[in-house]
């Protein structure tokens, strides 16, 4: 059956924009893979890397889960991220700007030159430069990695932005409203308890501050 | 068919700590609902609030998800975080500190006087106290918005702490390794364009910046 990529409300926040849902698998850390089960719905959070025209998903040999989706499995990958809460003049009026896509598909396993060229990247998705700093991923630790890859084809995504909205009832009142933006702000970095002496923090974890 | 609650991998993780599942319901902000439609998964990011041992949920009567929902559709119900990022000696043991919870089950729809309250506490969820800052919800609002409750039943909940654990020739070695600590941090307010002069900062939104 075809998916319907156009949701039932709130069209208006519909965009096409590939760049935009570049730009939001590039931002958000984790996304939510859902997959049906005989006994029902599954969610589950994974780490991701976009990689062109597919999303890679990384996970170990010996998960249930991810031998379901190398079966081919056809799988929800969603992602969103709240950029401010809406603080309207009323309960009801008050909301989130927002970005979210769906991603809709089957997984292809990947092999070879491309499973390690896909390696290389995923060291790099979370901590740019990181794969120079360490060393090479190892035979035996490929082997135990199964890497998927959902090409990025069928997809819908939303963008809420903007300001409260409020009745002209409500803006005549004397209630606050406007916007509080939302940010992940990296911390210090904390070394490991078994890090030898004079190990400088790197590059790669210095750029996270930015 | 039973839900299996255990998962395939890293069980170690596991945790059935209540304290720390509603400790994560309340700390994030969006939750990730899966259900199984004729066509495949699919995944939409929700608000919600925990209202003691259940979940709400909250959208407009003209959605058709909120109505499947309504119907009585399994859903699954996910929500996670990332504490921080677990930079390890190779890229195979980069990991993250994270929370996650599944919650599984079937909403129910509230009405009455279940429902009014459970309308108040929703606007509170976000900033708590709002409610005494704004008018109350007005009946046509109220008819406009779908009230759901998943109870909190069953569920399984995963829990990844700790610093990365290198093999002893890579903490033998020169990479750095470490933990990077990741928070949302809420910005300044930024004012309504249409708010009167003179109207101040409300303590609701005061308190987001603690």
């Amino acid at each position: 059956m075809e998916r319907t990529l156009t949701p039932s409300r709130k069209r208006d926040r519909l965009t096409t924009d590939r760049a935009a849902l570049d730009a939001l698998l590039e931002e958000v850390l984790v996304a939510y893979v859902g997959i049906c089960l005989p006994e029902g719905p599954l969610v589950l959070p994974v780490s991701f890397a976009r990689d062109g025209d597919r999303v890679l998903l990384h996970g170990s040999t010996g998960s249930h889960r991810m031998r379901a989706l190398a079966a081919g499995t056809p799988i929800c990958l969603t992602v969103a991220t709240v950029d401010a809460l809406k603080v309207a003049r009323s309960g009801f009026g008050t909301g989130m700007r927002y970005r979210s896509a769906c991603l809709f598909g089957v997984c292809e396993v990947l092999l070879g030159e491309d499973k390690d060229r896909a390696l290389a990247a995923y060291t790099d998705r979370y901590l740019p430069g990181r794969s120079r700093e360490v060393r090479p991923i190892a035979a035996k630790e490929a082997a135990a990695t199964l890497l998927l890859a959902l090409p990025i084809d069928q997809w819908s995504m939303k963008v809420a932005g903007g300001f409260p909205d409020d009745d002209p009832d409500d803006v005549a009142g004397t209630a606050w409203a406007g916007v509080v933006p939302l940010q992940p702000v990296w911390g210090d970095p904390v070394r490991n308890p078994d890090l030898a002496d004079g190990i400088a923090v790197p590059a790669s974890v210095r750029a996270l501050r930015r």
